[in-house]
Protein backbone atom coordinates (compact mmCIF):
# COMPACT_ATOMS: atom_id res chain seq x y z
CA UNK A 1 0.00 0.00 0.00
CA UNK A 2 1.15 3.92 -0.28
CA UNK A 3 0.78 6.33 1.95
CA UNK A 4 1.36 9.92 1.77
CA UNK A 5 2.64 11.76 4.30
CA UNK A 6 2.79 15.19 5.72
CA UNK A 7 5.49 16.42 7.79
CA UNK A 8 5.90 19.71 9.53
CA UNK A 9 9.07 20.02 11.26
CA UNK A 10 9.00 23.31 13.58
CA UNK A 11 11.91 24.99 15.84
CA UNK A 12 11.00 24.33 19.41
CA UNK A 13 9.12 27.34 21.22
CA UNK A 14 12.18 27.74 23.74
CA UNK A 15 14.15 28.44 20.57
CA UNK A 16 15.05 31.84 19.19
CA UNK A 17 13.43 31.78 15.46
CA UNK A 18 15.65 34.67 13.72
CA UNK A 19 13.58 33.74 9.96
CA UNK A 20 10.57 33.86 11.62
CA UNK A 21 11.13 37.31 13.49
CA UNK A 22 12.79 39.39 10.58
CA UNK A 23 9.52 37.76 8.79
CA UNK A 24 7.55 39.84 11.67
CA UNK A 25 9.32 42.99 11.40
CA UNK A 26 8.89 42.61 7.34
CA UNK A 27 4.71 42.51 8.30
CA UNK A 28 5.20 46.13 9.81
CA UNK A 29 6.28 47.93 6.38
CA UNK A 30 3.54 45.65 4.20
CA UNK A 31 0.77 47.51 6.74
CA UNK A 32 0.15 43.98 8.19
CA UNK A 33 0.87 45.28 11.86
CA UNK A 34 -1.97 42.81 12.83
CA UNK A 35 0.39 40.10 12.27
CA UNK A 36 2.91 38.89 14.89
CA UNK A 37 4.74 35.72 16.29
CA UNK A 38 5.72 34.31 12.77
CA UNK A 39 7.36 30.97 13.29
CA UNK A 40 9.11 29.12 9.98
CA UNK A 41 10.03 25.83 9.44
CA UNK A 42 10.14 23.21 7.30
CA UNK A 43 6.46 21.18 5.21
CA UNK A 44 8.04 17.77 3.88
CA UNK A 45 5.47 16.13 1.78
CA UNK A 46 6.55 12.21 0.55
CA UNK A 47 5.46 8.41 0.14
CA UNK A 48 5.82 5.54 1.50
CA UNK A 49 4.95 1.97 0.18
CA UNK A 50 4.09 0.01 3.14
CA UNK A 51 2.08 -2.93 4.32
CA UNK A 52 0.05 -0.97 6.89
CA UNK A 53 -0.30 2.27 8.53
CA UNK A 54 1.58 1.23 11.30
CA UNK A 55 4.57 0.20 9.79
CA UNK A 56 4.73 3.06 7.15
CA UNK A 57 4.41 5.68 10.46
CA UNK A 58 6.85 3.44 11.83
CA UNK A 59 9.32 4.59 8.49
CA UNK A 60 8.44 7.95 8.50
CA UNK A 61 9.66 8.70 12.42
CA UNK A 62 12.51 6.93 11.74
CA UNK A 63 12.94 8.68 8.31
CA UNK A 64 11.91 12.59 10.50
CA UNK A 65 14.61 11.13 13.41
CA UNK A 66 17.66 10.63 11.02
CA UNK A 67 17.52 13.53 8.50
CA UNK A 68 14.34 15.54 8.54
CA UNK A 69 14.26 17.22 11.36
CA UNK A 70 17.43 18.29 14.29
CA UNK A 71 15.93 17.25 17.54
CA UNK A 72 18.18 19.37 19.44
CA UNK A 73 16.13 22.82 17.67
CA UNK A 74 13.10 20.85 16.02
CA UNK A 75 9.81 19.13 16.92
CA UNK A 76 7.71 17.09 14.67
CA UNK A 77 4.19 15.92 13.87
CA UNK A 78 2.96 14.32 10.67
CA UNK A 79 0.20 12.65 9.31
CA UNK A 80 -0.63 9.97 7.17
CA UNK A 81 -3.21 8.98 4.69
CA UNK A 82 -3.45 6.13 2.39
CA UNK A 83 -3.47 6.80 -1.36
CA UNK B 1 -10.20 38.77 18.54
CA UNK B 2 -6.69 36.29 17.75
CA UNK B 3 -6.08 33.84 15.39
CA UNK B 4 -3.53 31.29 14.62
CA UNK B 5 -2.75 30.38 10.72
CA UNK B 6 -1.23 27.25 10.08
CA UNK B 7 0.46 28.25 6.46
CA UNK B 8 1.86 25.67 4.43
CA UNK B 9 4.15 26.95 1.24
CA UNK B 10 4.92 24.19 -1.22
CA UNK B 11 6.54 24.27 -4.69
CA UNK B 12 4.60 23.76 -7.35
CA UNK B 13 4.51 20.12 -8.82
CA UNK B 14 5.78 21.25 -11.73
CA UNK B 15 8.48 22.52 -11.05
CA UNK B 16 12.20 20.80 -9.65
CA UNK B 17 12.65 20.75 -5.66
CA UNK B 18 16.30 19.53 -6.02
CA UNK B 19 16.08 20.01 -2.03
CA UNK B 20 13.61 17.20 -2.17
CA UNK B 21 15.34 15.14 -4.45
CA UNK B 22 18.80 15.34 -2.73
CA UNK B 23 16.76 13.94 0.17
CA UNK B 24 15.24 11.13 -1.44
CA UNK B 25 18.33 10.02 -2.75
CA UNK B 26 19.40 10.42 0.40
CA UNK B 27 16.98 8.03 2.06
CA UNK B 28 18.07 4.85 0.05
CA UNK B 29 21.37 5.40 2.23
CA UNK B 30 18.93 5.18 5.65
CA UNK B 31 17.64 1.89 4.45
CA UNK B 32 14.06 3.53 3.39
CA UNK B 33 14.18 2.84 0.09
CA UNK B 34 10.28 2.72 0.37
CA UNK B 35 10.16 6.35 0.65
CA UNK B 36 10.08 8.06 -2.58
CA UNK B 37 8.92 11.46 -3.81
CA UNK B 38 9.69 13.56 -0.81
CA UNK B 39 9.04 17.52 -1.99
CA UNK B 40 9.98 20.47 1.25
CA UNK B 41 8.78 23.33 1.48
CA UNK B 42 7.82 26.14 4.49
CA UNK B 43 5.52 25.53 7.10
CA UNK B 44 4.37 29.23 8.39
CA UNK B 45 2.61 29.63 11.82
CA UNK B 46 1.49 33.29 12.94
CA UNK B 47 -0.75 35.23 15.06
CA UNK B 48 -3.28 37.58 13.43
CA UNK B 49 -5.60 40.39 15.67
CA UNK B 50 -8.92 40.65 13.34
CA UNK B 51 -12.60 41.18 14.38
CA UNK B 52 -13.81 38.51 12.41
CA UNK B 53 -12.15 35.20 10.83
CA UNK B 54 -13.01 36.52 7.69
CA UNK B 55 -10.76 40.06 7.88
CA UNK B 56 -7.86 37.67 9.59
CA UNK B 57 -8.22 34.82 6.15
CA UNK B 58 -7.77 38.57 3.78
CA UNK B 59 -4.67 39.38 6.16
CA UNK B 60 -2.96 36.12 5.76
CA UNK B 61 -4.05 36.21 2.19
CA UNK B 62 -1.70 39.47 1.75
CA UNK B 63 0.90 38.36 3.95
CA UNK B 64 1.35 35.16 1.83
CA UNK B 65 1.39 36.94 -1.71
CA UNK B 66 3.36 39.58 -0.92
CA UNK B 67 5.52 38.11 1.03
CA UNK B 68 5.58 34.65 2.16
CA UNK B 69 5.18 32.64 -0.72
CA UNK B 70 6.86 33.07 -4.51
CA UNK B 71 3.80 33.25 -6.67
CA UNK B 72 5.68 32.16 -9.60
CA UNK B 73 7.27 29.02 -8.15
CA UNK B 74 4.90 28.38 -5.32
CA UNK B 75 0.98 27.52 -3.92
CA UNK B 76 0.01 28.23 -0.45
CA UNK B 77 -2.47 27.04 1.50
CA UNK B 78 -3.54 27.84 5.49
CA UNK B 79 -6.19 27.00 8.32
CA UNK B 80 -7.27 30.10 10.73
CA UNK B 81 -8.09 28.60 14.48
CA UNK B 82 -9.60 31.24 16.62
CA UNK B 83 -7.26 31.38 19.90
Amino acid sequence: MKFIAEINVMPLKEILDPQGKAVTGSMKNLDLSEISNVRIGKHITLEVDANSAEAASEKVDIACKKLLANMIMEKYEFELKAV
